[in-house]
């Protein structure tokens, strides 16, 4: 079990049941498919989902409301972890990239028109979503102000022209979540808008998937086009012009719950690595008993712990309301490189079954990979952290002087 | 300020009022004597700690039937870390190493007589003390259960013999807790007994202060004989036979505020650099503005939030009354090495400044080295961290075999 | 360019040629089939040899009367690194592995007989060829001394059977050379033989190709079966219980021509990474002026010249007739980890674009991970560095006792 | 023994005699005054270096005119990192910082008469001097261009005005090398010259001993003022405004020694840990035998012989008349860390005895941290290191379009 820190009981049940679903229900299926999602597709999906909520676990993180068990970000953390102990965990839950961050966002923001049409049947797993943001380059990316996809006024509504890539999920999505520019030009920090656009929509177009290393998430990793895309005016999600102001309404708690998420799969590669030292036999001792599998044992707990403890600070300041630009930027890079030390020790200590297809570790290796990437790479998120130390100090200065 | 989890206004504001005390009046006397003890000496000790005493952050450990506060382990992190801003904060409050260490153990084991001889004038900074435990190769180090100094019974009392080096705080302690073999043989995991030893007991002498690479504890490093050393039955501390069992009453949370005082002067030397970054322009930019420089402040942000986490997850379990052994391990491991790291960072920061004797930098460094050998080396902690995993691992295999 | 440290002026061409050669021709069809030796499959290995050929940079390292160019190990560093600026480069050169250390061995240690029939058609890129070693768990791996598979006398010839993995290459092979036992339990430091074994015996079989991260090597990683396999006297290579010795015969070498091809690849991920630094723009900068784009590019500089100046060590001692045992250790840990950084960095620096399928760096991070536990993993590299030093200094002492 | 490859047999008999001759003379003396040159002082350097002339290996550098053995670069790397097996091996044989440095930069660029008078008594050691060329922030540091001193031309001469810290060996030299601006600002990449001032001149002044955490290097790390001081026309060294073309005459190369030196205390260090590792004994086994001992062991092996590669390509670059400039940036940066990490790593192997003064390990711990400052941080030879690469690129791109 994951974290034990002053959670309600209750939660502390849900994690354990959470546990155990995934651990016998969804395991199975993962190995089955060798952790890609596009070999189960949708008839996996909905089992996945069905069982689920057979299991009382479905769908933790929306409110009741939306038939969810309306956790905070704290208590979201003890039972995502343990949803994430396979990559297909998230989804059968309903709480895999980037459902669940549009949940989160349509729940913070949408109209309630919006939310019935939109929320309600995503919170069911009736249907999928995807969330436009990244552009190639020159545009958003690690940069968000880069953004160049236009959204321009026309009468009863907007026509968005622009180029998306690493859309998440966009295959089989319901409707996007469009990031878009009303005012302004591309650099400027302000002048985005979110619109909500059906997948019927003829000026949305998904033009290829894009081949990645990471093959678990749903829907895959698309380049869409938006051309003459025309939506009309209750497509708005919130006010115009403040869409980067939502965007990092979506983007911290996304952080966490992918760390979350991650975290799970750092430890199932732990516990694969773990058996494997504790049954092999290597020059007469147990694997487990050589001094440099140890330290690799134990650099992997310690890990795993700090990134838990970062995350768990960094819900805290979410669900008191702050903004946890720091928190959460400290929470996210820690964890991201974390998992991917444990992944590869996990490897290392299985030696050349740990290459091979027999076990899921180097899938988990390709999985975790892209994930010091997106949501912030981690150089990004360094120099924002340093920004805001090294720009406290400097005012302080200036106040002193 | 440090960790604001969950805690009690009154800690708060005492963590507050640390923290200036520290800033205000420490630090001055700690860069005047170049943060060696020695030089300052006695006379300072007693300056520092009457100046706290006024301040009311005295003790902040020790039950209030001891004039301390009556902090839970918890809380201690939340001071302790405010008090260890300065090389001679922990002193200034009487939570220095290894008192604060010594009281714990009294507190919790000492008959009440022992209370009020030995803990109370300890509690009031009117006394010293030193812990006598490790001995030279191939005594009791990593391996406690090499202890080889010997305790042997005479009628009312019991003579000990033995060697016993690192033994910090000997020089001017009014006595020592020495951990001695009254049953088995070196290398047995039982049979150890502490006793309280007078510094006026002729059986016991300090044969020389050994020379290393920190200055700052009080009372130095001390190599320590005891031969023929005769106290009597109500020495014992505890139960005869029970000082293995002790030990680990005293090292969990000792690891603990080792870790929270040193987590400060990683703060301390944070902040020294965050400063020179903030006003030191090089190639034409801030130092704190080139991309190398921001990656070093970041990771030290990092280092410093994730040490936090952990400590305060092992305060945790050990104020639930566990043992604290597998998350207090983590905990001093990472930690230990963290802080290692950050005012290794903080002096590449501040360049050739950073190497000079103009800002304390380099005393930190040789400060903090040792933290990560004593209290277990890193080593050693991770071969028990990985032992208990694997160990448990193995149990589980048995078991569904 | 890569060594130029004393080298022949015809050898410098050579390595210039092949530069030459691998960039416009061999590129090409690695892009073409990204990477996946399978893909491409036989026609593509003759179309690359006969081009290898015509480019008169074909079979650099066997003798003249084979064919090839006879460089020596140092001369092999400067043209094999070139070789492997593409995955392909080394199966174009007919320098991959396993056929480059088997021509190595039969080189060394075949009979005239054995080296017109196997030898000769190999060196000519006719056939392929495996070598038969590995084991399952508890066999030969890490260690191996574990050695299982064995060999029994039989009238005329010799009886294997035993059961191999991750035989690369074996599919499609002409023949295998198999290590067997002859004398001893598995755990004996001598009895074994080597054997060659023709793929149309019946007693040995290709059970499985195993799933691996990587996927570039030609005719897979292979699950071989000897099933009272019998050959006939003449299949034995070298003299009987003389395999171990000539495992290290082909060890040494085979271990510095990986870590040859492998840096070239590394500087190959290096240059895409420069590429996209150079011309990419963010935050206003270009990527490659931005601090911690810079460190990554400088460390992987470091990394790449760090590993050839250990590799040229080695392969000095290797052409004066050393086993370097402590200098191929050294450098292959040294270089399969410095290679696995220089690829993880050059993704990290190409950030989305890096794990997309649209540049080969995220092949390239699945094909050099397994070269940290293939060829002795890191670990047990490191045991025998130390191994050797701590056993000097035992000896050392016990001579002045 | 260091590096064999390709070395003259007299130069390996000088480096052989070199190591017996610090082990048996050097030591004894290094240890009795703890490594601190101030403790054992004048009379000590006039008996090292008399006992070095005795030995043969005095002045190995300079050419045989001076009284030295010639030797080129490559040769030194094989001398001088036996002399640096002692903090005072290089000040026996007359190579430490500065004055070998500068021996170098007189032998390139002094007139014939300067030689005599500077260059003759220097070679001999019959007299120290000093490179005055860092300021205080924000004049000359990382960046030489922002180069703040000023000589202003007067009749018969120059007076010079400005501030230098960290000048090694100043007190007691017998004259200064001091690099002035003679044209242009701070900033500016050109308009420095070199002078030659005598320590009798009245308008150099020692200010002060800078307290610093090393403490070998004799004459200490001083602060300097140049007051009105006035030198005669042939006290320019070289042409006038050519001082920072000069600066990396002497830089290239004075880094490459400075790592062969700190490369000697790496490799004791790793001596006096593997002593340790060969006859403690702890938790029942040899230290030597624990994997994460081992670990470290390794590790400290290839950072050593990694360092001597890079070392040794950079030698033959700079013996070739290459500026080296890279090939000496990359060489610097990793010896300047590796020997840090190896040091590091002795200490910890040696446990508590490793932070007493018992062992010089401590000692050589403070020596080597200003390495990753001095003679360019790493950080600054990173951006340096990327920028060649990244602007090789630039025009690579812009020639190709």
């Amino acid at each position: 079990m994951a974290v034990d820190l002053d959670h309600d009981p209750l939660v502390v049940d849900l994690a354990h049941r959470t546990a155990e679903f995934v651990r016998t229900v969804v395991v199975p299926e993962e190995e089955r498919y060798g952790g890609v999602s596009a070999v189960g597709g949708e008839p996996m999906r909905l089992r996945l989902q069905a069982a689920a909520r057979d299991a009382g676990v479905f769908a933790p993180h929306v409110g009741t409301e939306w038939g969810g068990h309306g956790l905070d970000m704290r208590d979201r953390a003890l039972v995502f972890e343990e949803a994430g102990w396979s990559l297909f965990g998230p989804l059968a839950l309903n709480i895999a990239a980037p459902d669940e961050g549009n949940m989160h966002m349509l729940e913070a923001i949408a109209s309630p028109g919006q939310k019935e049409r939109y929320l309600r049947p995503l919170a069911a797993g009736e249907s999928r979503s995807c969330f436009a943001m990244t552009e190639p380059a020159p545009g958003a990316g690690s940069d968000p102000a880069a953004l160049t996809t236009r959204a321009v006024k026309v009468p009863g509504g907007w026509r968005i022209d622009g180029h998306k890539w690493f859309i998440t999920g966009a295959d089989g999505a319901a409707f996007a979540i469009c990031m878009a520019r009303t005012s302004g030009q591309p650099g400027d920090r302000g002048g985005a808008t979110m619109f909500l656009v059906d997948a019927e929509n003829p000026g949305m177009k998904i033009i290829r998937h894009i081949e990645t290393l990471d093959e678990a998430l749903f829907g895959g990793h698309c380049e869409v086009v938006f051309d003459e895309c025309v939506v009309p005016d209750d497509a708005v999600l919130g006010e115009v012009d403040e869409g980067f102001r939502y965007a990092q309404v979506r983007l911290g708690p996304a952080r966490m719950t992918h760390c979350m998420r991650w975290l799970g799969i750092a430890r199932r590669a732990q516990r694969i690595a773990v058996e494997r030292a504790a049954e092999r036999r290597l020059f007469g001792s147990r694997l487990g008993e050589l001094g440099m599998v140890q330290a690799m044992i134990a650099d992997s707990e310690i890990d795993i712990a700090a990134s838990r403890g970062l995350i768990l600070r960094a819900c805290v300041d979410l669900d008191r309301g702050g903004s946890g630009a720091q928190s959460t930027a400290i929470a996210k890079t820690f964890t991201a490189e974390a998992v991917w030390r444990v992944v590869d020790r996990s490897l290392q200590i299985c030696g050349s079954l740990g290459v091979s297809g027999d076990v899921l570790l180097g899938r988990f290796l390709r999985e975790v990979r892209p994930f010091r990437v997106y949501d912030g790479p981690s150089e990004t998120h360094r120099w924002a952290i340093a920004k805001r130390v090294v720009g406290q100090q400097v005012r302080t200065m200036k106040e002193d002087a």
